[in-house]
């Protein structure tokens, strides 16, 4: 089975739970309304609902029960994102305008908030009550991630394991939820359960290593936002750790900008040549490459079988994707 | 019973609340847990847990099932305080700089974040899985009531429905909730849950009436900020909007400065003295007293006890309070 045809068997059951989303935050607000939709239409790669959709196949595949946990997931990562938009003053997110800048910081801050209370509100439908304290810790912890991505902006000396811890949290713990409850409300056995939750983890680590690969290497059309931009809000990441320790010269204008952004601007484009020079795209895909490969390994705990197959074929695509 | 000491007789409780809302929001991240220590530490009437605590005594009061339901519902009090405070761009409250003027506006919406995600976390330790759903909606409701409290704002056109349908959501909601929650996990009587919910939300009514009531009466000491502070902030409470119907040219001036407070100041104490001289503050606490009378009758749906006396004295004085 090839990629193509892992995604073109799970598109159905995606639509069904991209309905469900524009249905549950069809609020009744009108702003709310707006300012929702409008986040749900700017799309994504859904990537949360998808692992919740194979990891389901484990057991007793049940769409009714599978919503219940794939729709917060996604709409958990949706609300981070408009929170996210307020913080970094983002005008353009996946080349669309933020809730933001067509509304303004107030209604985006509460649209979060509401997006998350809905997501709460969607999961205590489920019949399985152990969701519940997973997804709230998720949800506390990737609070956490965001305070630590807003202590450690624009401080250049960074080591790589605080890197992983932020990632960690800020994202490989969603994926890693979502893998778990998908095995859960399918009552998969606990072993799977095991393993998916630890594969989840792992290919969510190599996800967030790609992304951040991809703000040096994309286009500003692929990205919908200009390559770099991690770079100039003073978001410090593997590739950027990478080149600083390789080239001491860049090391010091890195530095020199982050302790005063205003009065040493820093060249994007000179920034993004000496990254893309120094060894760290390459770097940073080894390790994206250790992430995919411990979770391929984690499938091992798993009996084989066509879904299996699938999962590692994603967690491979994960670390190798270029959009 | 006086209230005195109907409060006497729960310090004791609400202390222990207290201490374990101070271990809860002991966060693993220092600017988390300065930030939410500092919120925790400006005080409160601490009103959603007492309302938890005199309902619970309606079945088999259990102060550490109480605990799961209180101390999420301060928390979710708290986490709204902080985001509203993001909005209003207030420096202090009840006397103290807030979280936004100490941090700033990034490391308050995400102390807000993780106080929810936190309350979310505690409530799902609870035994009673009925208690998820009630919080859940409580909390999207709170969202759209501050959203529309943003549409609403300078505008002055408004009728009393559309100001109590945005306190009913903003406030007594919550209240509601915390009566119906301290009845549900001490197991009361179905009768007794409804009654006390009900209870909840006219006292709740009373509540915020009286709040809006005393942003006109109370000095700056007693508020923690200036007298007026809703008026000028764009926020039109019923004291204001009485105001404006008795007296045409008071209604112009406060127009003009909500079209363009920029170029039209209004004088805040002059105001002030117009909205006492009204006879506004009359109306909102017969208003108030109305919701207490209402929150009072629905108490004779449940036995009559010592525990229905103290509630009883609450909603009376929460309709008359002055602090």
């Amino acid at each position: 089975m090839t990629l193509a045809e892992i995604y073109k068997d799970l598109r159905s059951d995606i639509l069904k739970l991209e309905k469900e989303i524009e249905t549950q935050v069809g609020a009744e607000h009108c702003v709310l309304r707006a300012a929702s939709n409008h986040i749900l239409k700017a799309g994504g790669k859904r990537i949360r609902p998808v692992f919740v959709l194979l990891s389901a196949r484990y057991g007793q595949y049940n769409l009714e029960e599978i919503k219940k946990v794939a729709v917060p997931l996604e709409l958990i990562h949706m609300a981070s994102l408009v929170h996210d938009d307020v913080i970094d003053n983002a005008d353009v997110r996946r080349g669309k305008k933020t809730i933001k800048s067509k509304w303004d910081n107030r209604v985006a801050m509460y649209t979060g908030d509401y997006i998350f209370a809905k997501a709460t509100e969607i999961a205590t439908f489920s019949k399985y009550s152990e969701i519940h304290p997973i997804l709230a810790h998720a949800m506390r912890e990737m609070c956490i991630g965001e305070v630590e991505q807003l202590r450690d902006q624009f401080i250049t000396e960074q080591t790589l394991r605080q890197y992983l811890r932020r990632i960690k949290r800020k994202t490989a713990l969603l994926i890693s939820v979502s893998c778990e409850l998908g095995a859960v409300v399918s009552e998969a056995d606990k072993s799977a359960q095991h393993a998916l939750k630890w594969y989840g983890y792992y290919a969510g680590m190599a996800f967030q290593i790609t992304d951040d690969i991809l703000d040096f290497v994309g286009t500003e059309k692929e990205l919908g936002k200009p390559a770099g931009s991690d770079l100039i809000q003073g978001n410090i990441t593997y590739p950027a750790l990478y080149a600083m320790q390789k080239n001491p010269e860049f090391h010091r204008k890195v530095q020199r900008y982050m302790k005063n952004p205003g009065s040493y601007p820093l060249n994007v484009q000179e920034s993004v040549t000496i990254i893309r020079e120094s060894g760290a795209v390459e770097a940073s895909k080894a390790l994206a490459d250790q992430y995919v490969n411990k979770a391929v390994k984690m499938l091992k705990g798993i009996d084989e079988s066509p879904e299996r197959s699938s999962l590692s074929k994603i967690a491979s695509y994960i670390g190798s994707r270029n959009f």
